[in-house]
């Protein structure tokens, strides 16, 4: 997608075997490139937020095992960069997935082979990741062309909680996909951006990647979904994921549940966009199996941004010394959830559904 | 209550007629001192929200009536300044209420005679609103005995949304308020403080007057009360109101519908602390008859706080332009309320219930 006109990923491999990133918690603000040479780079890269996003984090995670590699490539070097870059954000499953996939593709060769061949792994899922995003994108378009088509030409009103578009992936996004699916269809939508407290994907990223898209959208604070759906102003949620359990509950980023209830409480249909690596087709029950990842409270007193001379900077919001509890995700149960939107089609939500789209539960294993 | 071990309140008058008050929004950064001598003075106070809170808003509503006598004591301008303090908020009815019995009380004086007797009823208002606001503490603790009970000496989690505690009152506060009675009767309480954004009341003024008085609390963002509620760390919801429909229906900061819904979802009551003047009798239909506040976007997109060397400042959030909505209050159905906590005693949430307390919808008129 594009930033000042110019096309642009999140992450790309350098001539030199590094691998560079969008430094997101940077943006809006301005753009700066980070490159990422080794095993450490890549967890911290992933641990404070440079990339986030459950298929860039993913992604990210698979660049960082072949960064490992060139460092160590013993069977004891991988099976250690395969737990340290496990843990580096412990809610979303597309790290795990990403990591398995890479070591399963590389441990049976001998270790001078190993870090190419996770290299062009990663990059090989890297594309993988845009086609499956785009396909996305075009299944999630055909469902906003059906309720474009209750509307008579007005434009489409979606909510969207966090950031699940281009910046949360390589290109395209999850949730964002079908916007710009639907936007190159000549089909109007306007975008309710929940700012997503306490690090303002919302306000910083989903704002920032629809204004560079043209795609119309307002920013509200993460309160006002209710209201808005109360007063028919939502036809559509439109959300990502960081695990979806067999059984459909979904854990994406924190708040978006309470949103999923604003939306049955008010018939508004709640679709969750993800690829199917997102599945983890080993839990049953979301609020008692996904971990839930609580991060430092220090993110929400402090909130940062441009100050008034453009630089960043950040402001206190409470009391000095406040205690303050973070936690980063949270889980819908399946039943809010109407449909899932990913690379296959569209099901409805809950393991009848996710089975006619993957028999056998095989998805991405 | 006590700022720094010594007792204050949030408005009171000065010894020259004029009125001095707390401004709301340099805390908890730094505790200032504002005048009030003028009607513009006082409309400029409510507009600009050094003073807010449904309760404190009336007071300070029956003084800048006071003041604008001063200037002008004819029925044209007693009848000027009531239009124009009624627009300075248009969603808390105590606003309304507090114009009407001043200017009932005033309006058959001789003109000359105006002025002392709205500053003495704005006096007297206050006081009202100080027994009112411990009366309210007091059956309110004893809801949170009933539930003390259960929990075995361990702490209640009480979940609060906004500022409804004295800085939103004259003193002692209304949501806030059984929680300093429950505190002094030795009840262990533990309050989830949500930073309620836009203005983020709860981070810089529940935050800061539960810290005065010593009330354990952690600070959340908007979006994970959710979470906290499926998990069982909430026993109990306690907010404020701007206006409640003698259907129940409650008007609240934006947000509240939110975490009635996750209340209502995970069985964990849902308890709404307001004098009976925030009753409106004439209304049935909260969703449909509540206007609703629009507040300017800049306050969605600049977050002010104190700066790294300890000044106020802000951070913009989002790109610079962004389009923002800014709804300063939603309504929360009746059916998601468990029940009100007034001067009168607690009641049922409903038509009903109100009615048996206050029978024939004779609350405060």
């Amino acid at each position: 997608m594009r930033i000042n006109g110019r096309h642009w990923r999140t992450i790309w491999p350098a001539p030199d075997g590094a691998v560079e990133v969008i430094d997101q918690t940077r943006l809006p603000h301005s753009v700066e490139i980070r490159r990422l040479q080794t095993l450490d780079d890549a967890i911290r890269a992933i641990s404070e937020m440079w990339v986030r996003g459950a298929p860039l984090i993913g992604v990210t995670a698979a660049h960082g095992l072949a960064l490992a590699l060139r460092e160590d490539n013993s069977d004891a070097g991988l099976a250690e960069a395969r737990v340290r870059l496990a843990a580096s954000r412990p809610t979303a499953v597309n790290l795990a997935w990403a990591l398995a996939r890479v070591a399963s593709k590389v441990a049976d060769l001998s270790p001078p082979d190993r870090a190419a061949a996770a290299a062009l792994e990663a990059a090989l899922m890297a594309e993988e990741d845009v086609a499956t995003c785009r396909r996305i994108g075009e299944h999630g378009a055909d469902l906003i062309a059906t309720i474009a088509a209750g509307k008579r030409g007005e434009p489409i009103n979606v909510l969207t909680h966090c950031n699940a578009g281009w910046l949360a992936a390589v290109d395209w996004g999850t949730a964002l996909a079908p916007l710009y699916v639907a936007q190159e269809r000549g089909v109007a939508v306007h975008v309710w951006v929940d700012e997503t407290r306490p690090r303002n994907q919302g306000a910083a990223l989903t704002a920032f990647e629809l204004g560079e898209q043209r795609v119309a959208h307002t920013l509200i604070v993460d309160n006002a979904g209710g209201h808005l759906m109360q007063h028919g102003q939502v036809d559509l949620c439109l959300v990502g994921a960081d695990r979806i359990t067999r059984a459909g509950d979904v854990a994406n980023k924190i708040g978006t549940y309470l949103k999923a209830l604003a939306a049955a409480d008010n018939g508004v249909p709640f679709h969750v966009a993800a690829p199917s690596s997102t599945i983890d087709w080993t839990l049953t029950d979301g609020i008692a199996q996904i971990p839930i990842e609580e991060r430092d409270g220090a993110e929400v007193i402090h909130v940062g941004g441009a100050l008034a001379d453009g630089t960043a900077g950040s402001v206190r919001i409470a009391p000095a010394g406040s205690a303050a509890a973070n936690f980063a995700f949270d889980v819908t149960p399946a039943r809010l959830v109407t449909g899932l939107i990913t690379e296959r089609g569209r099901c409805a939500n809950g393991e009848e559904g996710l089975l006619s789209l993957f028999p056998g539960g095989a998805s991405a294993y």
